[in-house]
């Protein structure tokens, strides 16, 4: 089924107003009528790409086998950068070569990456500044209509990489971690997993978590488990540890944002 | 032609940017590839349970029969608030038990409801913070898919109601409504139906409007009625009497919000 | 293939709150669920129909022939304003009579317009306020189905037009051109092509743009072709003059806005 209804998911920082999403969605549409289009998201922060990985990665595992996961976040469009295609077990990736899939070349262990060059597949007027419709929708669609992918281009060894900040571990056991991201609702999340918080508890003390001010004492299972408007920890749905505010948006609360430290220890 | 290619709404106040709704479509995708996904609205103010029950309201019956319709504004996800599929004649609806679905419970007569606890239809692992992905996704495509709704759990007698407040009528005659909802445009929907005007029209006397410190003396047929920036009264599209400026925002123009009242009596 | 899945877009200024776009899709799928609906833009200004005219106009040829363009930016909903159903050797376009189709009518030497007329192809009750509904959507639904567009009504001579302002070309050479549109990444779009640009073109002067009081000597390949937040010009994706700032807002940089004149000649 999925070969003949592939999916083509989309991550860009183009907005809504203006129709460059609708335009690529028309590429497509034209390439492949059976392909079926999917917004991830389209209101990345213009030329964030940072977002736009870490969007990616906490969503590209829950869409079938053979989907295919396309960034535009690309302040560098027309100049020299390449655009990558990188293959998984079960996904392609086009992005430009700017970091956006670091997230997914650390996690998925064995992937190949190509570099996109064969002209063939892109419209045939390239602008400067409007890859995601002259380059990436065509490639995308091709691809969805099973070519193979080898044709787009030749493998190449190395990509740009940006890292996600890991938390430091000091010799008293006190873990340090820093906001990654901060969703529409305000919830503060961080680089400390689930997992890694387990590993290092110590079972005779008890946690506590401090984060713009405020202690947090344990670890919630729901919102609710607060009163409304108070803050409270909890493990997200990406497995992380997220700061969040019951009913209130924890960046509103505690004036956090992306990189500000919190520290994790136990009394 | 609906087995074939069934319909799911969807509902949320998960925002445009983090990938929620993405992630939701890619794990309804994966379970029925046939399955065609229609937003209604996924900017819902953050926790607004009565928003999302009045937009749920003045859309569901506008699509097609077997259509389901998913409403995942949910700020007690991971308590033990029940989860519900409430079925009517036409349509079955998923939503977290806290209101959402008080409006067509109201209209729908004859309808009845499930608590939603068959773990076979959810993803294997549940998380606290994001059951729109773990639960409402995947049970919404077994549903497209023709599993028997029953299957989802057993049927319960009570949910969570929110109330329509009611316009008063006073001995005089005069009705005092309230605005129940602002839209995008600025257009302030009241509670008072076109259907109870007519009703309590008094024919040999003039009509008027007290909102805001305007007084409104005709029911205008179309925006362009009045000049522009003009307030106006107006019939809007789902029954209920608006309050609008011609191309303006009457909630900029009349500061009024959802709760305020206004007042219709006959001069 | 086309016949079978024909693509239906929309632009309108509807929002994504309050669930009317949804309200449309459903009722296209309940006409015909194997439409293909494609959002161009929902989020144009209210009652912003230069602006509809101008995303139309740079995204409509991206699309597969057949394709059926919805617009539905329309202040005079309820009036007596026409609606329209414009046809090309390609496309049709849905409009109310207000402007919206005005550069497609420029562009397409050769089409014709009817007045969508026949309440066979609309909801069986017309409100005041959402003729997207009760009109636009039905008549498109039907239009996909491949029914006759001259049942719709009968052929009409005059439509209401807007006019792209055109660049002004002084005895001394120097050209006059203005600001059309801004995006939302804050790139100021002109009304200057490219095209003019390469035919006033003098070889042994240098290129000078001056937008806001900045001096621009040359037209960029690339946003990274100058420094961050520095001010560029560059030929953009749909062929017009774009003054931008590589990695910000030109927008923001030159407090330049819709109207706004700029000025190109050659030193």
């Amino acid at each position: 089924m999925s070969k003949l209804q592939p999916i083509i998911t989309l991550i860009t920082d183009f907005g809504t107003q203006d129709g460059y999403v609708g335009v690529m969605k028309g590429i497509i549409a034209g390439i492949n009528p059976s392909a079926t289009i999917i917004d991830i998201s389209n209101t990345i922060e213009a030329q964030n790409i940072f977002q736009a990985a870490y969007v990616l990665n906490s969503s590209y595992k829950y869409f079938p086998k053979g989907t295919i996961h396309v960034v535009v976040v690309d302040p560098g469009v027309g100049s020299e950068r390449k655009i990558l295609c990188l293959k998984t077990a079960d996904y392609f990736f086009l992005a430009p070569d700017n970091g956006a899939l670091s997230f997914i070349a650390a996690i998925e262990k064995s992937h190949s990456v190509l570099e996109v060059t064969n002209k063939e597949f892109f419209l045939p007027e390239i602008s400067n500044t409007f890859h995601g419709r002259d380059i990436f929708a065509p490639v995308a669609a091709h691809l969805s209509k099973g070519i193979n992918h080898k044709k787009l281009g030749n493998t190449i060894d190395e990509m740009q990489k940006i890292d996600l900040p890991k938390p430091i571990r000091s010799t008293d056991g006190v873990l340090t971690g820093e906001v990654i991201y901060v969703d529409y609702f305000g919830n503060l999340i961080t680089n400390i997993t689930g997992k890694t918080i387990n590993r290092i508890k110590v079972k005779s003390r008890k946690l506590v978590i401090v984060a713009g001010g405020e202690k947090i004492h344990t670890l919630s299972n729901s919102y609710t488990d607060v009163n409304d408007k108070e803050v409270l920890a909890i493990i997200g749905s990406t497995g992380f540890l997220e700061i969040s505010v019951n009913k209130g948006s924890a960046k509103d609360v505690l004036h956090l944002k992306k990189g500000d430290k919190l520290v994790l220890g136990y009394e």
